[in-house]
């Protein structure tokens, strides 16, 4: 196991550092004869020894010797670059389905040392308490991981029964936790545009704890509401896609956050405002907002986004510049981390090559994390509280009558309003599609690629479930796949051809405390347990990632054959994003925010067969 | 009078900053149709309109036409180039030998609005008292002046009796101020190295409360000693002048701050890390340190630092960077000011030309303050209290027998350490002069260009005078100066060639509360009134201006041929910079730090003629 985790602060340090720095006191770690990746100055330096004590760096610079005792241990850097350890500047560790935990061991590896996380997602299902526990969990790693309050929990009140709810009261309390940075991304741009007062709260509780207001602006419109949203405060964003979103948002003193996800591919466009329109890139910051377990397994995470912009044709300092330094100077932590430099903490980076970047070696803290690629330390799991782990409650077992949509009189036909999934886009489609019926019930059609879409309640066992309808997922077998990540409230949402095989997969969900399932024909072809309030596993990312592989390939089995399948999946209960979704109120047209019927009024008035 | 003077907090004023961007509500102020000079992007963008409302900038982009209503303020910039505010990162308001609201008058024509002070001097005579009334003297100004807590209080302790004494207590005391952004220039660069207690737990109160320590690291030994003061902590250094302090400095995560004050020229040599050597120039900032008002009043504050910045090669928008965003990042203010963009305070110039940079317009928080080199409004003078007009007590009036230097036994001449001033250098030399004896005493000897040097100690009535020689000055006729300006204790640094006029000029310092005045044959030369802890005038810069011209204009009328004589006066007490001065306890070799006799020991053994 890896210890100590805490790293005392600078000035507490002080007098060790400046001894060592001076050769009164041997450093605890020398790292000897590397090429310095000084990202302050933009320069590389060759043949620079650095010395490490009390998990700081204290010496850096020309021959160490000085700072060499007994019991110093020395790293041969042999001539290969220091590097500071990267930064993830926004993510969301729920999308790894893994704890902060398992993350931090996935990501360790691929030289990640710093993490802003936005817990957004277990907000939703245990509100601060959530938030609070993620923090905690946080703050035991031996890398970096800080904590942002989200501030849109629940994303779209009055639109759905939350699993919980946060305001601006709850992120100032948040705001005296130790290892909270700021709030999370402000997606309700329309909100704070409009001047609503519980998001300028928020926002107001961040700025006056002296913090960063995270943003979120996801709209292609850079007129007046964007300015509308800047003037509200946020400080960053990572939702540009456009060369032009990143124009904007530089120019008007955000931090243009330039994600590459798993399934976000935003770096490319938009750094062509450095590479080609000269902007100073000071101001611009990598990030990876949702990173797969099968991502992290098998790509990597930082060291992918930073090789990325590399090959874009950025050069090599100031892509890591911009995963180092801009990011903490962005979250006011420049003095603690980002950049090899006395009294930083020493994270650091040994890699032979600048633009393949291979991760040869990982210190944190002055501790040797990795070493080519694995774990040269254990870190122990934390004990997530039962009430964590007991967050799905259905009230009763659902049957596949449950997710029966009566139709009206004794029609052969009716129109509905359908949710239209869009390949490689968040947005969905509102349709209308004229479906069958019998025996009193509307039917899917799956000649219409119109399939069964629920939600289950799983907060309060209300045994409240919304019915509909969705096209788009190509489901040609009987099958259903359910899913306690279900965006944001993370009820239990359910798509499926078979009523009996979506029942069943809801069903087995309650019994293991939440996660993914896919059942055909009353089989199972795949299952993700996440007993962590439903969204994460307490299994190592290597399962997590072959399980949710197993997903996948459940899914293409039943006729799917969308990119980001399970992604499009968990998105149809986010009921901020147009046209038409569904929450556990039903279905909701978010062009007007506004509930609207399964079944078209006229419907009811066209005879019967 | 210029009204109101306390600006809002963004939150404060976030509903009205949105409502103006969106439309929803008419601005106080629209700029029209200028080109914005975007230190964020480092571009210039045309036709661009600000906003303002409630201090701040509410929108700034392509027409601001929808925030005009019937009684918004349009000026119209006609082209002209919309730059941010200047920002003086360090200096030090009682150089101009005003008080800070007149230091304010004199450079708001100029385009200063941000101004990061260290009042070091009025602390070395009335403590953290003396720094209080400059933070309260600073928040009721209608630009931004932040002040830092002096670190080194006295300089030299021990080697001196001061004034009074600032200790880690004190600045944990002042970091609760709303408008201390920091320590100020932690001087005692040995002690960090040593890891002095004291010093450590000054930086260490100032890191705890999330502020920026300012360093001063004045030495050309860019090896351990160095190493191990960055280890302490300051977290920026102006005390460089080769290229190589400005690289070592950079490299080491400090910002490098270049200034060009009255006597100091550090930026030409410098800046060629950025211009030649290609480094990053984000952490590269300009400053003034130190202005006298002649320069003030004739040559201009920062605009005259950025002009010479700009004709030394640098681009004219990296040079505006280095004194506007630079600045507010290095405080932690980038969301506060530095930069025109949404929510910051609305600072702001117009200018026609990037390069010569004419400031025909100034604005501070949304208030128009000067144009075209004038002030458009008047600012309330502060009321400094009694106690801190009152800071001259010697006790009783000084007699030329107070200067008297006793020959031992019946010397006709006797050797004598003397301290021995270098032209345009701080640094002083020991030497060793053979002075005639006569009736007894010791004389000064103006064909040797030694005269005599005395410490009146006058901050608690001690009637403690410590006399010495001096050589370097050139004073040809009988002629005295004194000054309540003594480095950094501040008692009355007398030097002349004769021992009356000595008297007279201190005496006439008492009886005008200090100040600087030189007297010959009885007659008074010169005189500048500094009735605020002997170091500030209450009137305006322009008249302190001329009445220190005419010091100066005595001082070469009374042979004194050096650059900058009244400063190498000024710091003839100074105990910190090597190699001898004089303090009220006497001659002080500063290469040993040990109080060395006025006499050398044999010249007692050898015989009078």
């Amino acid at each position: 196991m890896v210890t100590p985790v805490r790293i005392a602060s600078w000035d507490e340090s002080a007098a060790a550092l400046i001894d060592v720095a001076s050769g009164r006191k041997p450093a605890d770690v020398v790292v000897r004869s590397g090429r310095w990746v000084n990202v302050y100055s933009g320069e590389i330096i060759a043949e620079t020894d650095i010395a490490i004590i009390a998990g700081r760096f204290a010496y850096v610079g020309p021959s160490a010797q000085h700072a060499i005792g007994p019991d110093t241990k020395i790293i041969e850097a042999n001539g290969r670059y220091l590097m500071p350890g990267l930064c993830d500047a926004h993510m969301h560790v729920e999308s790894g389905m893994v704890t902060a935990t398992e993350f931090a061991r996935a990501v360790i590896p691929h030289g990640t040392t710093s993490m802003f996380v936005d817990p957004h997602e277990i907000a939703n299902v245990l509100g601060l308490d959530g938030v609070r526990l993620m923090h905690d969990e946080a703050a035991g790693l031996p890398v970096n991981m800080f904590v942002q309050v989200p501030g849109c929990v629940p994303s779209a009140p009055g639109l759905e029964n939350a699993g919980a709810s946060i305001g601006p009261a709850d992120v100032a309390e948040a705001m005296r936790w130790p290892n909270i940075v700021g709030l999370g991304e402000m997606m309700n741009f329309p909100g704070v545009a409009a001047s609503d007062p519980n998001m300028l709260g928020e926002i107001a509780a961040t700025q006056r704890a002296g913090k960063t207001v995270g943003g979120h602006y996801a709209s292609p419109d850079l007129g007046l509401p964007f300015h509308a949203y800047v003037a509200g405060g946020p400080a960053d964003d990572h939702e540009g896609t456009r060369i032009e979103d990143a124009i904007a948002r530089v120019r008007q003193g955000m931090r243009a956050m330039l994600r590459l996800g798993s399934a976000w591919y935003d770096v490319a466009s938009q750094i062509k405002a450095v590479t080609e329109r000269g902007l100073d890139p000071r101001n611009f910051i990598l990030c990876t907002d949702d990173c797969h377990s099968g991502t992290l397994v098998n790509d990597g995470h930082m060291n992918r986004v930073v090789r990325h912009a590399i090959a874009q044709g950025l050069k090599p300092i100031i892509a890591i510049q911009m995963a180092t330094l801009n990011t903490a100077q962005h979250f006011g932590m420049e003095r603690e981390l980002g950049a090899i430099a006395p009294g930083r903490r020493a994270d650091l980076i040994l890699t032979s090559d600048l633009a393949t970047l291979p991760i040869e070696l990982v210190m944190a803290r002055g501790q040797v994390l990795a070493e080519n690629g694995k774990l040269a330390v254990d870190i122990a799991p934390y004990a997530y509280p039962k009430n964590s782990r007991d967050t799905v409650h259905l009230g009763r077992a659902t049957t596949g009558d449950d997710f029966v949509i009566p139709a009206p009189g004794n029609m052969a036909s009716v129109e509905a309003n359908v949710i239209g999934v869009i390949e490689n886009q968040a947005p969905t489609q509102a349709l209308v599609r004229r479906l069958p019926c019998a025996n009193g019930r509307v039917e899917a059609d799956v000649s219409l690629d119109v399939c069964h879409i629920a939600v289950v309640e799983r907060h309060r066992a209300t045994g409240r479930i919304a019915n509909a309808f969705v096209s788009g997922f190509g489901y040609e077998k009987p099958c259903a796949i359910a899913s306690t990540v279900a965006h944001d409230s993370h009820h239990v949402i359910v798509v499926g051809t078979s009523r009996a095989d979506m029942a069943q997969a809801v069903n087995r969900l309650a019994e293991v405390g939440g996660g993914i399932c896919m059942v055909s024909e009353g089989r199972e072809l795949a299952l993700v347990e996440l007993p962590i309030a439903g969204l994460m596993s307490d299994e190592r990312a290597e399962i997590v990632a072959v399980k949710a592989e197993r997903v996948m390939q459940a899914m293409r089995a039943c006729g799917c054959t969308l990119n980001n399948a399970f992604m499009q999946h968990s998105l149809l209960a986010l009921v901020v994003i147009p046209e038409l979704r569904i929450s556990d109120i039903g279905l909701v047209d978010v062009r007007t925010f506004q509930p609207i019927p399964v079944l078209l009024p006229e419907a009811t008035s066209s005879e019967a067969v």
